[in-house]
Parts: C-alpha cells; sequence; structure tokens
C-alpha cells in the first residue's frame, strides 16, 4: 500500500486523484493546492482524505511515500526535487519538466536514491496506442519507415508556452515508445499568429537512428479536430485516428517491392494492395493504468513504462524543436 | 487560328493534344515522337493531322506558332530552348524546367523575343482551385495564417527524380497562386526508403513574405490516398479535399480573437464557431482552360496564368527542397 | 415552485431527478422506488431529500404539486391514472402509455381537472431537432416530401415489447413534431430474429395527410449504429446525423423542378445542385429544457411541447405499427 | 464462335456492343436501331460490322445465332418472342419483361427450344457483388436475418415507368442471388412527387421463404447519392457500400448471442464486437463478364447466372411491389 500527496488540483489533478482513489494499492492520499477554493472543493468530495495549502507539509510528512505532481510546468521541477530529496517517490504531469538540465538531475535523483520517477504521459496506457505498439512489435508492419501524426484543432490556447511544449509530448511519446528510440535529428518550423511570441502552428521534422522519420503537426488553429497518425511500414501501413468512434486503427496490407535485382539500374516494382484491418481495441481507462503503474513500481521497484528517463527523452526533443522553429522565426522577422 | 506542333506522346501529351484538337482556336496540328509505336498510335487515332519522328521538322516548319512539349523533365529545357530561338511560343509541361537556371533563361528568352512561355500547372485551371481562389481573394477567410498541404498514396515512383520534383509542382503551383507571391524561406526533411538516392517521401516547410507558412508532405508510399489542403485564415477556414466526390470545399466560420487590450498580459482569448458551407463547384475540364489560355495568349498577347516566370518560382522552390532534403539525409548516414 | 414526486430510479429516474433538482423551479423533491438498493443510492446522494418504497405515499403527500413517472411501461397507466385522481400534474417517461386507450384516459383526466400531463419525448427538446424544426418551418425546403429515418445499432434488445416501442417513440415524436400532424396510415414489416415473439427489426411506413410519407427503420441487430434522418422537401433537402460530432446537420440546395407545362406529356426536368450548408447548433442539455418545460406549464399553465396529447399519438402510431408487423409475422409462419 | 445481333443503341446498347466486340467468342455483330443517327455512328464507330434499321433483318439473317436487345422495357418482349421462335439465343436488358406473363413465356420458348435466355442483371456479374455471395456462401455470417438496402439519388426521372421499374431490379437480383431464394412476401410503399403517376420514391419490404427479410428504399429524390446494403447474420454483419472508392466492402464481427437456456424467460444476451475486416476485391468489367457468359453459355448449353428464369423472378417481385404501392397512393388521395 502506498500513501501520496497530491499537488496541484487545477484541471488534471482531481482526473489522478479519483483514480488514485480508488486503486487497490492506495494507502492513503493528502492533497495540497495553495487555491483555497480548489482545494475546498476536493477536500469536500473526498472528506475522509487530508489537505493542506501548503507543500512543505506533503514533504514533512513522513507517512507518504510518494508525490504525484500536477502544478504549472514551471513547478515540475522544484517541486519533483524537493520531493526526490526527501526520499519520496515521484510522478510529474507531462511534460516531465521544463529543460532537459532540470529533467536530467530528477532522473539522476531517483537512480541515485533508489526512487521511482514517472512522468504522465497518458497516452501510452491508452489502449489503441499499446495495441499499435503490439502491432509494431510483432513485425507485421516490418520495419517502421515514416510516421506523420497531426495533432490539431481550434483551442485551447496557452499563454506561458508554445504549442510544441503544449501538443507535442503526446506524439513525441508515442513515437519513442512504438519506435524504442530517440530521435538523432530534431528541426521544426511554425509561427505565432495570435500572441505575439507563443507560436501557435508547428511542423517538426524528426529523424531516428534507424533510419525512421517522423513528420508532427500540432497547432491550437485548425477548422477540424486532427488526431491522426499514420505509419509506413515496409511490409504493411497503419492509420490511427483516435477521433473515430469505432474504427481507431486500420491495418493497411499495402507495400511496394522491388522485383528484379538492381542491374544497370532495370529492376522492377511491384504494389501490393490487400485487406483492410480494423483490430478490435480493449477499453479501460488509460489514467486508471497509469497510476496502477505508479504505484506497482513503487511496490516492487519495477521501471515504469513513462519513466523519468523517458520524459527526459522527450523534454529533449521539445527543447530542441522549440528552438529550432524560434530561430527561423526570428530570423524571417 | 494556332498551328501548333506537339513532341513527347507519352502519358501526358496524348491529352494534351486531344485538347489542343478540340479547341476552337486550332489552327493546325503537327505531332512528334521519337518512339514510332507511340506516334503511330497517334496518327492513326487522328488521321487528318501530320506526324514526325523529327523534333527538328517541328522547329524547321515556318507554319508553327507554337510548340507543346510533353516530354522527360531533363529534355524540356533544350527542346524549348531551340523553339524560342526558332521564333515559336511554348507551352512546357511541369515542371517548367529541371533548374532555376534553365528556367531563367527559357523566361527571358521568352520576353525578349514577344513569345509567350507557359508551364502546365494544371491545377491551376482546375474547378475548387480557383474557386479556392476566388475565397481567399474575396478576403473570406482574412489574412491567410497557415496551409498544409497532403498528397500522399502508394506508388507511382518515379526512377529519375525525387518525390518532391514529381509531386510537390502541384502543390507549390497552388499555393503560390492562392497567395500571390513566393516563399522567402524552404526547407525540406525525407527519406529514399524504396530506392537508394531517390527520395520517396518529404516534408517540406515554406515561409512567405507576407507572414504565411506551409507545410506540405508529398509521398509515394501511404496507406490510403491524400489530396487534401488546409488553409487557416485571421477570419475563417477552409478545406479543400479533391478526393470528396461532392463536397470539395468546405469553409469552416471558425476563428481566435483577442478580447481584451494586451494590459500586462491580460487579454482574454474567445473562440468562434459558426456555420460550415461547402460551396456548388462548376465543372469542366482543366485541360481544356489550359489549352485555351496557351492559344488566347498566343492571340492577344496576354500572360497565361500559369506563365513561364510562375513555372519558374515553382523550379526554385523545387530545388531549395530538394537540396534541403537531400544535404539532411546525407548527414543522417 | 414546484413540489415533485419522482417515482422509478432505476435507468433513466435518476437522470430526471438531477435535472429536477438543479431546476430553479425546483420547490422540493419526494423520491420513490419499491427497490430498496435503488432507493438508498439516491437518498445517499441527495441527503437533503425525502424518500419512501411507497407510491402512495407519494399520492397521499399534499405537499407535492407534480409526479414524474420513470417506471416499467406497463406501470405508466396505474400509477399517472392515480396522481391525476389526486390532483397532481404528470409526466411520464415515453411512451406515454401503453395502448391508445390508456393514454386517452389520461389525457382526459388531465384535461378535465385542470393538471398538465407530459410525455418524456426528450429529442424535442434536443438542439438538433429544434434547428430541424426552425428550419422546415421557415419554408426552406418548400414542401416536405419524404422523411427516412434510421435508428439501429447492436443491442440492447428488451424483453418484454418490441423494438417498435423501445425505438420507435423517438422517430415517431420527432417526426409528427417536425411535420405537425400525425399520420393516417401505418403499416410495418419486421421479425424477431433473437428472442421469440420480441420482433429486434422493423421497417415501418407512415403517411401523412399532407401527403408526405415516411420509411423508419428501428432495430437492436445492426453493424454499425445509425441516427440519420433524412427529409426531402420540393426545394431543399435535409440530414440530420446524429452520430456525427460536429455536422450534425446540412442543408441541401437540390431539388428538381418542371419546366414545360405538361403539354401532351412533352414536360421536362431540371435538376438543380448548389451550396451545401451546416448549420452552427446550440449546445444544451435536452433533460434540462424537458424538466424546465414541465415545471414552467405547471405554474403557468401553459400546454408542454411534448403534451400528453402529443403522446398519445406516438401510442396510437406504434400500436398500429406493432399489430401490422404481427400479423405479418404470424401470416408468414 | 456466336454471331449476335444487337438491336437498341441507345445508352446502353453500345456498352453491351463494345464488350461484345472484343470478346474472344465473338464471330461477328449485325447492329440494329430505327433511329438512322445512332446506327450510323455505331456504324463509323466499328466500319468492319454490318448495320440495319429493321429489327426484322435480324432475324431473318441465319448467320446469326444471338440476338441482345437494350431497348425500352415495352419492347422487350414482342423482340425477344420474335428472336426465340426464330431460333435464336436471347439476351435482354433489365428488367426482362414487362409483366410476369410475358417474361413466363419468353423463359418458356427459350426452355422449349433449347436456346439461352439471359437478363441483363450486371450487378451480379460486378467484383463486390460476387464477394459478398463468397462470403454469404461460406457461412461466415451464419444465417441471414435481413438486409436492407438503399439505392437513392437525385435524377434521373423516367417518365413511363415508377421508380421502382428503374432501380428496384438491381437490389432484387442481388438479393435474390445472395439468398438463393425469391420473396414470398412483397409490400411496398410511396409517391409521385414530381410526375403525377409515376412515383418517385418507395419503401419495399420482402419476406423470404427461408425467414429472411429485407428492405429496400429507392427514389430519385435524395440529398445524397447512396448505393449501400447491409446484411445482419447470426454470426457476422456486412456493409457494401458501393459509393466507397475503397473499402467497399466491411464485415463486422458482431452478433448477440443467448447465453442461458430459455427456462423460465430467464436467458441472458451477451453482445459480440471484435475485428472489422475490408477485404481486397476484385477489379474487372462486369459487362464483360457478363457477354462472357452470355457467349459462354450458347456455347457450352449452361445457365447464366442472370438466366431468364432469374429474371422472371425479379418480374415479379416487381410487379408485386409496383401494384402493392399504387393501390395505397390510390387509397390516399
Amino acid at each position: 500500500m502506498v500513501k501520496t500527496g497530491v499537488v496541484g488540483l487545477g484541471y488534471w489533478g482531481p482526473n489522478l486523484l479519483r483514480n488514485l482513489y480508488a486503486n487497490r494499492r492506495n494507502g492513503g492520499l493528502v492533497i495540497c493546492d495553495s487555491n483555497a477554493a480548489r482545494l475546498n472543493k476536493m477536500a469536500q468530495h473526498y472528506p475522509d482524505i487530508q489537505s493542506t495549502k501548503k507543500y512543505q507539509d506533503l514533504i514533512d510528512n513522513d507517512d507518504l511515500n510518494a508525490i504525484v505532481i500536477a502544478t504549472d510546468v514551471s513547478s515540475h521541477f522544484p517541486l519533483a526535487k524537493q520531493a526526490l530529496l526527501a526520499g519520496k517517490h515521484v510522478f510529474v504531469e507531462k511534460p516531465f519538466a521544463a529543460s532537459v538540465e532540470e529533467a536530467q538531475e530528477l532522473v539522476d535523483l531517483g537512480k541515485n536514491n533508489g526512487l521511482v520517477t514517472m512522468v504522465g504521459h497518458t497516452f501510452m496506457f491508452s489502449p489503441p496506442v499499446i495495441k499499435t505498439k503490439e502491432i509494431i512489435d510483432s513485425g507485421d508492419l516490418g520495419d517502421i519507415h515514416f510516421i506523420t501524426s497531426s495533432r490539431v484543432n481550434l483551442g485551447l490556447h496557452q499563454k506561458d508556452v508554445s504549442v510544441i511544449w503544449d501538443l507535442a509530448p503526446h506524439d513525441f511519446s508515442m513515437l519513442f515508445y512504438w519506435l524504442d528510440e530517440e530521435p538523432d535529428f530534431v528541426e521544426a518550423f511554425g509561427h505565432d499568429y495570435v500572441l505575439s511570441g507563443i507560436p501557435d502552428v508547428a511542423f517538426i521534422n524528426l529523424g531516428f537512428p534507424s533510419g525512421a522519420t517522423a513528420n508532427v503537426q500540432v497547432a491550437w488553429l485548425a477548422p477540424s479536430k486532427l488526431r491522426k497518425t499514420v505509419i509506413v511500414g515496409s511490409r504493411k501501413m497503419l492509420i490511427y485516428d483516435d477521433t473515430e468512434p469505432y474504427e481507431k486503427i486500420k491495418i493497411f496490407d499495402k507495400g511496394v517491392d522491388i522485383l528484379e535485382p538492381k542491374t544497370f539500374g532495370e529492376y522492377q516494382l511491384s504494389y501490393r494492395t490487400g485487406d483492410i484491418i480494423s483490430p478490435q481495441i480493449d477499453s479501460f481507462e488509460p489514467l486508471h493504468s497509469e497510476m496502477e503503474e505508479f504505484l506497482r513500481c513503487i511496490e516492487t521497484g519495477a521501471t515504469p513504462r513513462t519513466s523519468g528517463r523517458s520524459g527526459m527523452g522527450v523534454v529533449k526533443a521539445l527543447e530542441i524543436a522549440d528552438k529550432s522553429l524560434l530561430a527561423k522565426l526570428k530570423k524571417q522577422q
């Protein structure tokens, strides 16, 4: 049984709290928010759990094994560092930290003190993403050539971070999870149309050691909601469309084969087209799995699927992409 | 009435020929192909027109006012140059030339000799593309922020040019036509998965002097056919999907407005969502309009919508994009 | 302020209760269910409202002005009759009653005692249905020729009533509301494939005094969920697809006109095709409006949009359709 | 080798002619149309085949083994009868005849004289319809419960026959082919909105000896083109959408099972949902197969898939449906 402190009860924190509360491994909860209204609202909803306005109370509470952090990005690092130094396992909402330096320090602290560090890349616990991982790992798609991903719709503009830091963590975490590698090339292009200095559209290119490439589009400005990922493999291709109510994943038995030996450039290409299959996908709440994973790893010492280390990989790519975009933006102006 | 020589009767030439043949301004035709089988097939189909295997016969034929060139890209320049030097108007299939240098020389030759130079960017004569131009020019969308375009499906791999030179001319010509400007920033990323040295997938970023940006995806490897362009304006947004049988264009009355003055960063954003309109679109054959435009400009001295000059702008962007992709590809390997 | 008793806390009752509880006209609530578990669950959720296992307690409670009935169809009549005889306004879940006879008696009781009778045809408070009504009433579609409606998906089989009584009340109530008339012709065809004696698929034809016709498909067996209504008018046509997340309604400027006078059968038809418009639709909870309508009508003496009288019209059509289907089914066997 | 006369060169005849002309079993052709313009146009297109304005010339031509009839419905019977009496095999466009009586006489004439009678139900040679037949026959769907089919769009109104005779032959021929049986119950409902006396929308119910039922919607008035058939089996379900460019057929592994023995009505239902598969479908021209089938059956004495007998079954259902609709229409007016 794990006793957990939850800090940050804004938009996302209450969802984590609800799933922690219902988890069989939950051994007690303390909630914390500097905003009294939010704190009281949650305290009323869960009359049996303690609450405090001071984060230091969580740190000082020796009963707590773990801290779940769902505050603004800028406070992820100081809060997590304090917790780790106090010997507590930490779960940090995505993105893991505001820079690679911060992320690295948290990962090191966790490692050196035998503590779990985990990041809230919820998509990696979502059934269609896991199904896609299984399909890729089965070899059914062959080698992965390239992946394109679109995550766009109208709103909700952030006022402190770019659209890259807001939306791309989802795509990056999925991509790195599926490919089992991190990119050795990242560049981005985009613009700040609505709020000066806050890019609201970005096109990100990624290259991976395996030779795979990826293009990720993120935008707060778009006529229709897109949550679509296309994976092109050497044998088959897959489309994962998260806005589809029923056929979220489709596997296309499509590809191109080289028929003749490449003698004097006289080879032939053959195009294959076969059945299309939309596999049945389990339905469970990703957040439940995510919290279960955190508590399980604390109890067993296992490394979480979304370890702090993996969160650092995402932060690194975000940082490079953001800088790449801003550099071009400055040059253009 | 214009007398025209047509050279190159492979895949596309016969379509141009058919439309020239039926045009009211057509004053006579001579066809030319070094491949006897192709030439004879067309000659049988049009028993009343002359044919020759030698391009020089077209050049030497003083009756001919104009030459239509539908051969391989590499021969566009020498054939067009010869024709212009012989005082003949030229129409060149897309892409206009294999390099900016070549394109510039052709444009100059046309200009200095008072001859029409035109490029076969057929999409600029297609009803939905023209409709989109009208909508943009009406100001209905407001300022154009960004445009994304996808032109992907399985096949048909070219063996001599990259997917950029093969497919991007369509998108580039549409984009520059709609925006009425050429990009001052072009970069690309991609890979050569099937045939070494021939990139088959590319992600291209473009920046324009007005501040507009664009992302173009082209690929010969993709599970489903996409021909989709999204235009995000400051007032409204538009989706043009060329694979839709009926609703090719949709206009979304969507946008984000800044409500409060930006005092100390304390502004509010307001998201607008209104009706969606799919306008009725004329139906006519783009190729007919294209050939009509060529013959009309010869007769009247007008500059064609798809002038050699505009073709050069596309070639320039293709050249930069291709080099950008190849440079990164080399670095990765 | 209205004091209301709510009887039946199974699947739907709690939704009605939630909306009554939050309504500004709510002057007090008493809940009732013979099932102690259900009753206690709701009592815990709303600690400030009274509860009872005996319906007679509601009847005897002189403080209550109104009764909301959300029990099985077979008990609608006796419960509502008792309430009306006790001088209480009644709201009855759909279908209003199990037969026209019952419905008529309830309507008469309400009328003669100056009490509101209302039926829970929730769709008539749903934004796209109301929008469609406005469009029809505006004359934009011209005369309504015919309407087709499909309400099918896999499950949920009822064990006591046919698919007609289960699903068709939605379509019938919408149709009669839109057309402002009740059918003078009803027939149905279908079958009982899964449970003998309980038809699980039905095709219903309706004819209306105005000349309009309709075809309604309802089924508990279908590969994909359909909630689609097509309205063909003499001037325009409309599709209302309730499964669409964004474009629920589309208006097609399409039609056929007779050009020439019909002399000797030598007339010409002309087919019109214009823009397609998907109007923006308000978003509010239908159940809130429904409960507001009930309480408002009690307070003001107005007749509800979904009056008992209108509920009787639906019951009449259901009764005829069900008998028509069963008669043919018997003959076939 | 078969020598064939083709009568009727309006809309459809030229398509049949083109496929006959190219068929390897074709031993010669004579074409016939009373309209000189049509006849000359075809004669010019095929300079090597004979032509005549008089049908009697075909009858008197002893070289001809077979007659293909693509004239108006009303002339199908007299022309086919004459041909059969002259000892010639006949292919008749759909519908086979204008009444069951006529159809029966033609079938009998063919049978008694050892001549092939065939009807042009082209859909029964179309790849997705054949694929669907294979899937049904494989037992993959289980017992076929019911089928719904929609064949609607705006136009093209016929001026002499109802929408049932115009469009329903396609659906009826597919249904009877798939189910391998003809209906023992047919009824229809509909209306004549545009041209008085010519129903332009019809809803047709069919019952089959096996217990299968079907609902067919046909209309010349509809906002969007539908060519969609849904087949619900006891094990799986299938959707065939002929307007889909790629995924014309989808098989849904969906169904409902009865879990418990039906003791005292206390059984449980279980709903199954699994993968969705869109099988790859061959692509060939149905008309080629149809003409091949006609010539092959003449040469081998085999019975065509779309025999005159099967055409008669369709005519019978059309006749009953049409009368059923008209009877109700008269009553309503």
